[in-house]
């Protein structure tokens, strides 16, 4: 069974965190959602607008080892504690060296770009491309897979990137079956 | 300011949930998520895909006078509890009563069904109309609206019912913006 890792930090935006992990359990995979830990240590975890999510395991006990793939997800909140901590700085840098999956949907591509772990295409948010680079960005795909890095735009989009996380981890029928089950015609 | 209730049971559908919260708080709706309370209360409350959000007040408090709109997210499990629970099948008859807004997604229809508060032209998630009635049943439109009650079909839908509940208690200029910050083009 696929295993995936979703760090939540305060300010993360709660559709993408939600449709994501949602899509990827009803597809099979494994799903550790995890809080920050360290002196203000909560497994409940509130989200830009409010919505308080349980965490099921705290990130400094987590190891690349224990999954196939890292998926953050954005606000411009929760991206800048992602992007801050030390902790997913070095398991972004630890899944890109072990060849493994690492994925980012909307302002959280910036954290990927300052663990130096984004590969050349990808999407992001509509105007974090100004802090990450022009170079590689398309606004065109509502998913960029380049390499083991794959990357999404915003809130309405995540569904189709738990799809694609889905395609990829598990398989095309899996992927037909959740897109169908969830009524996902547009991706 | 507009307020709007939203039940939750445990095995409630993740994404219809958190995608209507989300997007009726960007639009500026004060929502209370409610827990359903008795003698199992907790207001950790875990959907049907072991996502666990925080509800913020127990049902058995709420009064239709402190609200615009109740909206019942679906999911067999919660909305086979919603229909259960006298509490909420009272409050949708007083909802009802008061000329006020009733919402359902998904399977949740059935539970406006169960409480006779279902008007006449609806939509829900394919072959749970089988449970309600033919008559007046379509799979056209992502979001029916006939009178004050507003159905919508399931997860993928969701985005949009909640752009569209925003669009009639708040006005099209706030359904507009939060339409196009959540980059939801296919609404």
């Amino acid at each position: 069974m696929a295993k995936v890792l979703v760090p939540l930090a305060e300010g993360f935006e709660e559709i993408e965190a939600v449709n994501l992990i949602n899509i990827m359990r009803r597809g099979g995979i494994e799903v550790d959602i995890a809080y920050l830990g360290g002196d203000f240590a909560n497994d409940l975890v509130v989200g830009a607008n409010g919505i308080t999510i349980q965490a099921n395991i705290d990130i400094n006990i987590c190891s690349s080892y224990d999954y196939d793939m890292i998926v953050l997800p954005g606000g411009s909140g929760g991206t800048n504690r992602l992007a801050q901590s030390e902790k997913v700085q070095s398991l972004l840098k630890e899944f890109k060296a072990n060849d493994l999956w690492i994925g980012a949907i909307c302002a959280a591509p910036l954290a990927l770009h300052k663990a130096g772990v984004l590969n050349h295409n990808y999407t992001c948010y509509p105007s974090v491309e100004e802090q990450i680079r022009f170079d590689g960005y398309t606004k065109e795909q509502k998913v960029v897979i380049d390499g083991k890095v794959m990357t999404s735009r915003g809130p309405a989009t995540a569904i189709c990137f738990g799809l694609e996380i889905v395609k990829i981890l598990v398989g095309v029928e899996t992927y037909d079956m959740v897109k169908n089950k969830t009524l996902s015609d547009f991706c």
